[in-house]
């Protein structure tokens, strides 16, 4: 579900590019799993997008890049974009103090990707991480800004506060659904950023750099197919992106 | 992780008999899947546990029982007890008033298993419904008694109040944990019915029945497989369950 939110900015921001969603709602959450285990998803999703004559790749999800992005890299040929690069690098670059907040899934925080990934930019940022686990499950239930929600907000978040951080990495695809909560509770100072913003604007990059963006308009098309539960996703689907979305296809995967 | 709560009534009622326990941590939760996929999966544990040489199944899960508990009696020759048989005819004992609220993940809910089996007993009985996706979540975090938790659990478990059942299932293994908060918010004179405790309780009288119970003391071991992140699984493990579980093996389906 949370990598909707990168297709919802690559559509913004990329109108002319046609995009195949594949959602693993059958496995789905990523977050607790094994480094090795979201490798072996990612691996045969990647096989199956590349086998639909994909030119390139974006993981819509922080878990799988984490795990899975250097290993793919290595075993495919065509440009791979993951959500932990861009938000880093934009991090790195709007800090001022150098102390620097990530938050994440379990799989995520536990991974250190954002850590290295900041610290090759900026090898003097402090930066402070925290897993929020409850953070997805609210989202998909739609407990979006409410009262339980936000005292589990400044539960998780107390560290990061007191880390006195002047910019916060909303480090899962998911979280930018809470961004007010996230916002209120860590205060209107701190920058927040969007991984799915970043990834959508690296994504137009690497495509205009190796001249594979499309600049006819009009002709983007968009196909979503998920593992499992493809109505639950449809209607889900239809609150993150409205009418570009229409019908879901089936994909058993392992 | 749900399962466990069976597991340790099991090893209470049933001290002499060995236990081969299989955790799904690479595909869990089930709660939100399809019949189909909970099916697919359940299919392949029975067929490896039998492999393993079990003289019995106990599908430790409510949304396991709910979408695949026929087709696996239909397909295999071994007694198996699911969870959901036990749960609806102690709570269709329990009630004076006909009235009985039901629990559990959206899965479990919407198969509407748990009032299928309690009319059979008690064709009257009036069934309030509610699925309670966020308390799995909030289990696993850890969040079992804090004010966040019991302001969801007032607003999930609101029209289950107003229903005014004098009986409860908790249709779902992990909510056992969470017993003080759900009898405080539906309140003291509200009968809760514990299905672990009563799926061991048929058990018991399952394999007595068919005389393939163990009356040797003293000869019970206990084994624990997990699909994904069996260091986790141990550390939670060792919380519900103390030493009856010092290792966790590994095994990767699907």
């Amino acid at each position: 579900m949370g990598g909707l939110t990168v297709v919802r900015e690559l559509i913004s921001q990329l109108p002319n590019e046609s995009i195949i969603y594949f959602g693993d709602t059958a496995r789905v959450p990523y977050g607790p799993k094994s480094p090795d285990t979201v490798l072996r998803y990612s691996r045969e999703i990647t096989q199956h997008l590349i086998g639909e004559g994909v030119k390139a790749l974006v993981i819509a999800c922080n878990t799988a890049t984490a795990h899975a992005l250097p290993a793919l890299r290595r075993e495919f040929k065509l440009p791979i974009i993951g959500v932990i690069e861009p938000g880093s690098r934009a991090a790195a670059q709007a800090t001022r103090t150098g102390r620097v907040g990530v938050i994440g899934t379990a799989g995520t925080i536990k991974s250190r990707a954002y850590e290295k990934e900041i610290h090759k930019i900026r090898p003097d940022a402090e930066i402070a991480v925290q897993a929020c686990a409850l953070f997805v499950p609210l989202v998909e239930e739609g407990w979006l800004d409410t009262e339980p929600t936000r005292a589990i907000a400044r539960n998780y978040l107390a560290p990061i506060v007191a880390a006195e951080v002047d910019t916060l990495v909303l480090g899962c695809t998911h979280y930018p659904l809470m961004k007010t909560v996230i916002g209120n509770v860590v205060g209107r100072e701190v920058r927040l950023i969007d991984s799915a913003h970043e990834t959508a604007k690296e994504t137009g990059e690497v495509l205009r750099a190796r001249g594979i963006d499309n600049a006819t308009p009009d002709g983007a098309r968009y196909r979503f197919i998920a593992s499992d539960a493809q109505d639950t996703f449809l209607a889900m689907g239809q609150r993150f992106l409205g009418t570009a979305i229409d019908r879901v296809e089936a994909l058993t995967l392992g």
